[in-house]
């Protein structure tokens, strides 16, 4: 990211940002003039909030929450975060000793890697197949837990439960009540570990239709921490993002959100009350959603026209990504590929980035994660054709 | 704090909020105006951000920091945090280890003390006197350290050097050459360990003219970590703080604040970045400093109208905080005074949460922080009404 930012003649689908001419600065700046339209309420707003969030903008997510079919959203129980990664960096800081087991998606969110790296946790890979996690692969590896010794160390079981980062899957309704029903059998059999449901990307769905929250399952909020973000089907630079779970773990969380910064802007957090309840965020992620199927369609067209026969490709119905294979073709950094497309002035995340360290299989050496989240259509096709480019020097 | 919140009726000049009144709804709405004039520009602020902050508020915020006297101030050893707080916990996270020892002046501003105590540090007092640490006793203590075996685990040195919180001592020129003289003396001959600089209230001078920050005595800026905020003399709902130090440090500090959130939010910054530019920064600074004048007299006055003769005060020249103490009457929370105060519905915060756990000399039991941030200037004549009429009832 930084040799991208740093040359601006690269091509960069590696960096999970937005597209730009599709932020929404019309309906934040009619939002901004509601807010300071009252001078009052605008001094409210560049006042100090509360530590857990502004209290509209909880009460306006929690009804949002229970539209999307979560059962009764208390708003005590939210937290406002900066961005989707505050909340995800909190709950790990409260939760993970050094030396603890956290159960993810093999491939994962790399960014959450680093952050349960710097924590010291143990972080073990589950596989997945073009749907996500597989829960007999859960199960698998629950077993070998048990078996290393390891079991009482664990405390997070890590899911994206929509559009997944990098590979793009979506949980079908089926497999989030299985992955819900091998968690919630061995946290009664064996003691109780967290379940983080991260749905960053439910508001990308661009096919077909919206699956449940596997939050929906635990009724009682008791189980599952559920988090999201204001930042893809909004905007980045408001930097705000939520998180909704049982009270003992909002307790802790709260705590440490206090020693970081007190709480997420309030300003931003008044605003943002304002674009959920009058529509505006929706209107928003209606528009990239529009934008993204467009550059998603270019992508997929552009690989199939420049890309070898046998590259192996994940559709996805929603999210930013695509994971492409290279069968016979490595991906690594330093590989000949990877130096061949940056000479090409191209920058794609390897796939390696994406893959725990332990894992028992093999990790695949040619995948790679394509983003078509600020790229161009053009820019999209002309990043493609190079690599295909690549691809065939490399054969 | 929380049982000032959800009671209305209370008068409460316990928390360090700001002035509302004075919150500059006007001039923050002139700079969103000026944002979001150019679409281009306001949707690049809606973006994604560098984990660091915004080049143009680093590059505005180096330009103040010389004029204040700091010498070459670069941009790029400069990170914007979510407020002041986000700095020092940050900063304390890298530098910490369960058991490292932290020295801070003996009272000191309590939440940093809860962050410190989250990390494990043995946090241990220097005593103050009117103007703020004393050389002597900091000498002390570093010898205290060296017989005690626990000078290898001194990683923090904290000052506040402009009004402190809760004092409201501003340390004259001398004694910033002398504490600084003392710890590169220290550091030289015994090992280095991080001078960290809080100026968080500078610009709320309301007295005298500004003395140079520390730092100004690190010009290679080697050894001082030297924050800020944007929160006391702007406004705390932007949630901008900013801190400067050495490369090292900054590395790592970025790389820990990636973690977090990747960056403050991109449209504060933004917006910030105009406001220091176009001298409304200042501008606010001035209100807030006329405001706080008018409430600072305010508060002296009530008193020495309503508290007992005997009654010691500190009259601040600056900041948000009238240190006071009432000799032979306790002020501990669930004392006598302290009970009657609340029953008169008045809350303030008392002395000892500001003062170390591990103190050598017996710490007084009869001070308190009174703040004129928040409450007018009847709701503060009011409160120290009330409060005269509780140390009557308690002497």
């Amino acid at each position: 990211m930084s040799k991208a930012l740093s040359d601006p003649e690269i091509l960069s689908i590696a960096a999970g940002f937005v597209d730009t001419p599709t932020l929404p600065d019309d309906l934040m700046k009619s939002a901004l003039d509601a807010v300071f339209a009252d001078p009052a309420k605008a001094r409210v707003a560049l006042q100090y909030g509360a530590t857990a969030g502004h209290r509209g903008l909880r009460e306006a997510l929690a009804a949002r929450l229970m539209a999307q079919g979560l059962p009764n959203v208390d708003p005590a129980r939210l937290c406002i975060s900066n961005g989707g990664q505050q909340s995800l960096y909190t709950v790990t800081n409260i939760m993970v000793d050094p030396g603890d087991v956290v159960l993810v998606e093999d491939p994962t969110y790399f960014v959450y890697m680093d952050v349960l790296t710097a924590a010291g946790a143990h972080v073990i890979g589950v596989t997945t197949d073009h749907e996500g996690m597989v829960p007999e692969a859960l199960e698998a590896r629950l077993r070998e837990l048990h078996e290393r010794g390891l079991r009482d160390r664990l405390k997070i079981l890590y899911v994206m439960s929509y559009y997944s980062n990098p590979k793009g899957c979506n949980l079908s309704r089926r497999r989030r009540e299985e992955l819900y029903a091998v968690y919630r059998r061995e946290a009664e059999r064996s003691g109780e570990f967290l379940f983080i449901e991260d749905a960053s990307y439910r508001d990308l769905c661009l096919e077909g239709q919206d699956e449940p929250f596997i939050k929906s399952w635990d009724a009682a909020n008791e189980h599952i921490f559920l988090c999201g973000t204001f930042s893809k089907a909004f905007a980045p630079g408001v930097r705000l993002g939520w998180s909704y779970m049982p009270a003992e773990v909002h307790e802790a969380l709260i705590r440490q959100k206090g020693n970081q910064d007190f709480g997420s802007s309030n300003l931003n957090q008044s605003v943002m009350a304002e674009l959920l309840t009058n529509g505006a965020y929706d209107q928003a992620a209606d528009r990239f959603r529009t934008r993204y199927r467009q550059k998603r369609d270019t992508m997929l067209a552009a690989l199939a026209e420049f890309w070898p026969a046998e590259t192996s490709i994940l559709k996805p119905d929603g999210g930013l990504y695509v994971w492409a294979s290279l069968p016979g073709i490595e991906t690594e950094p330093g590989s000949p590929f990877f130096e061949e497309v940056l000479r090409h002035k191209v920058l794609y995340v390897p796939g390696r980035y994406c893959f725990c360290d332990e894992t028992q299989e093999p990790r695949p050496r040619n995948a790679m994660r394509l983003c078509y989240g600020i790229a161009g259509t053009e820019e999209i096709r002309e990043a493609i054709r190079r690599m295909g480019l690549a691809a065939e020097a490399c054969r």
